[in-house]
């Protein structure tokens, strides 16, 4: 193992085990509220991968916070995100889950139209209606990003600094901040897509990605590729870590077989390694030489939350048609078997066992800094 | 088109965008259950068809304002309601929607019996029980009026005037107190009912049904046969208007062919004219000159709507066996683009983009007379 | 008809009809979240059969006030009951409805391990953790008592004598403190066991099974059998009463032909006769001379109950092979006749018409004393 920087820099608990979140922060509707508002409706949320929407009128909608967003290429290929709601009386512009407008966007109730930028441009009568401003009815609109090949939508008044926030996650995480641009995250291409609806509360899916003490107990394969998972510390425990392959593994494939050829801009640092990454409160990236793992995280009650996972290859490999399987099922386990876990944990959350939370070992307390985000987060 | 009045005698509000109701009032459980107890508990509410109940012991199950409520026609020929539960400890005493009891009304848990009248008739050793004043314990009795071929109840303690409020409705929208009658919808007979079940708030239906802002969008057929409706103003706009049939237009069908004779009391005023008439809270007619289209809202749930629709032609043409599918078809066909709309909107009104509501423009406006008339309902 | 003291030494209440709980009690979460504190979790609770646990490993979990009870005997051969929550991040550590585990029960999330006595064995590097004292991390115990081959789980923190609750109950009913030992229910098998999902407030199974005035009208089988229940006065309304069979029956069972042996602790005052003991809050019992019907009421929700319902017979009967369905079908004809006329008015429960509660004849007054039993639980 390279030499590394512990994280946390801060002298070690008094106690070994210190307290996780209380089990109603993860059951109580009123605090799923209170995260809707005040975490997700106020940061930056990876809400769509931007080649999803190839051409000028694509769209995709999103619900991000309890709205319903609707993000679109304009005419100028610029993506613009509106909520998805008709200024006169409410209608549902799109309803599929994407697809593609156009020239504008109709009402398909009473036909008002809006420009692809989401300024208002006819509606039947309009010009006979008297003292109707149409600047005040356009489309809502709602900051984006596009960084990583994701478009990140903030539904803030005032959104965060993305640098502050969303890169400097990354940075933190990786010890500088160019050194993601080494994957070239966006010019690799969608290999494949898997969509998990999973009955637990999004903060138990954060909790479980930060933390490996479960590796050993719930995750064969991977440990298999990665031993030093065995030992219970997650990649994210030290600053610019990635866990190292196993001398015996060719890939970072489900039965360590070969993958594909390294990405163009990894180096003998980054390869034969991998490295995760959390950004709150929504996406989670893992990197390995010849891929990506893209996780979208949209959390839909208190206890049931969606996550959207993309695996990314070069366009070459993605155009030549061969078999991503191998390197696709390793983190498609990984994945239901974490969520399996999730789900075994909620029904848990409104025991008394667990009204004041349970306990995070040593290998865990970086979980306690989520836990800290969270509380000041709502608070606020 | 006709000279007619404007319905509307005040003055052009200053803007000509004015608000609907708060996002809020489609979506809050708090909201539906004050509208249930001083909207549909406290008002005449349009429950049945009374030639569904045709002999003595026929009853008719309905839920009203959160009750269950009992119709059922008694020895005497007369129509009574009651809440559908027991007495001694609250079985329901019909469960089926429809049907026929015997002589009395038997409660299958513990046989207290009730005349048809409602009045306590016998229970197992009631007569053995001391101080038992039988009078105290029949079925709590429901107000009931008959008129238009249909029941109406009120849970209230005591109704508002029937005249004052359901009967008003109706000679105000059509200019007159009598003209109703010319079509005698009491003496119609049912040629086909469908039941829709609507995911959405019963106010969007109110609000769809009240204005034709929408008819050139999504109701093409409607259009055809109504050119005026492409223009945006619903024939409830004005008072005794009533829209006329294109000149190719031989029939109210979907295709605008011929339907059956015109019904013996339409006049030259009313031939070849439709007309539709909103009765608060939740019963909407429709006329033609050669049937009548009856809807009856039953709302359950602050998002969820029942809507009985009946198709009334004169008992000799349904007796014919003639094929009523082309006069059908037409409105089926504009319930199914209504529902779908107000189904489309339903999920927009948690959005903040409608937290204050959306706006109506001056086709619209009389649904500001709806919106103020809800407002007032539920603060008294 | 033997002579019986009347059980309610009160004088008779000045009128035939006393009412029963408000129909809120039935409905309101809120009501049933205090029932789930304060009755359920507070007192002993009927969870399971102890013979369905035979080995050093069995487990079984159930539903107890709402929280996950695990019952798993020890390598002692003795019974314990834990929450079912690991001590760490809270995952339900067995997720069967039962079923065997080895020597020790293993969270399958981070694999900390508990002893069958609940005390902390093993985690993961646990060793190396400092200032974890592993007392503290246990599995939280739940008091447990067997009696009557039932395991009887208590979530209080310092349970209620088990004397006074519950041996009370079935020894007041009988009239004696030791009559129920000459049923040997402990030694008794399972012939036959089916449970029921009943969509209604365990309240109304409660009051159901306390009163025969129903059973003239809804249990035909039985009072062929029991000719007294015709009268409408239950087995419980007399201390130390049973209902005697029918001079032409021969057994306790569906057509009244002949059941099995009669146990051998029966003597000439029990046999043909049936009893039936009501243990609060969840718990039945009925006596007859060749077999004992025991059911376990689990309340999920405010109108949602799961009933399981065993058939005990003598191990000789159940090893023969011999066809019980005679004896069985009789009262799994009355466990559906009476949840069918519970789940009948469960709806009514909110109906204005009950918002003051139904009434109670003089042949059900004693389910007033359940009715201040629950009031005065629920108020404590």
């Amino acid at each position: 193992m390279s030499s590394v920087e512990v994280r946390d820099q801060q002298p070690e608990p008094a106690s070994s085990l210190i307290p996780t979140l209380p089990g109603s922060h993860y059951t109580d509707p009123t605090v799923f509220s209170l995260e809707q508002s005040r975490i997700f409706r106020r940061n930056w949320f990876a809400a769509a991968r931007g080649a999803d929407l190839p051409t000028p009128g694509s769209f995709r909608n999103v619900e991000v916070g309890g709205e319903a967003v609707l993000i679109v290429r304009g005419r100028d290929g610029r993506l613009r995100a509106f909520l998805n709601v008709c200024r006169h009386r409410g209608a549902r512009l799109c309803v599929a889950e994407s697809g593609t407008v156009g020239r504008s966007i109709q009402c398909p109730y009473h036909a008002w139209t809006y420009h692809l930028d989401g300024s208002l441009f006819a509606a039947p009568n309009l010009n006979s209606m008297k003292d109707v401003n149409r600047d005040e009815y356009g489309l809502i609109k709602v900051a984006l990003r596009e960084w990583l090949g994701t478009v990140w939508v903030s539904l803030a008044d005032e959104p965060p600094s993305f640098a502050d926030t969303v890169q400097a996650a990354v940075s933190t995480r990786l010890g500088g901040s160019d050194v993601i641009d080494r994957w070239g995250i966006g010019e690799l291409a969608l290999g494949k897509r898997i969509t998990y609806d999973v009955r637990a509360n999004w903060k138990l899916i954060v909790e479980n990605f930060m933390e490996c003490y479960h590796c050993a107990t719930i995750h064969p394969e991977l440990t298999d590729v990665l031993p030093e998972f065995a030992d219970g510390y997650a990649a994210q425990y030290y600053v610019g870590h990635g866990a190292e392959f196993g001398a015996e593994v060719a890939g970072f494939t489900v039965d360590g077989s070969a993958g594909f050829t390294t990405l163009a801009g990894i180096g003998e640092n980054h390869d034969r390694r991998y490295y995760a990454i959390t950004i709150n409160p929504q996406a989670f990236i893992n990197l390995v030489p010849d891929h990506v793992i893209f996780h979208r995280m949209y959390p839909l009650a208190v206890d049931r939350t969606i996550v959207e996972c993309d695996w990314l290859f070069t366009q070459e490999v993605v155009d030549s048609g061969r078999d991503l399987s191998h390197s696709v099922e390793l983190f498609h386990r990984v994945n239901q078997q974490d969520f399996d876990a999730c789900e075994r944990c909620q029904p848990s959350m409104s025991s008394r066992a667990y009204a004041g939370g349970g306990v995070l070992v040593p290998s865990e307390h970086h979980i306690g800094e989520f836990r800290d985000w969270v509380v000041a987060a709502i608070s606020g």
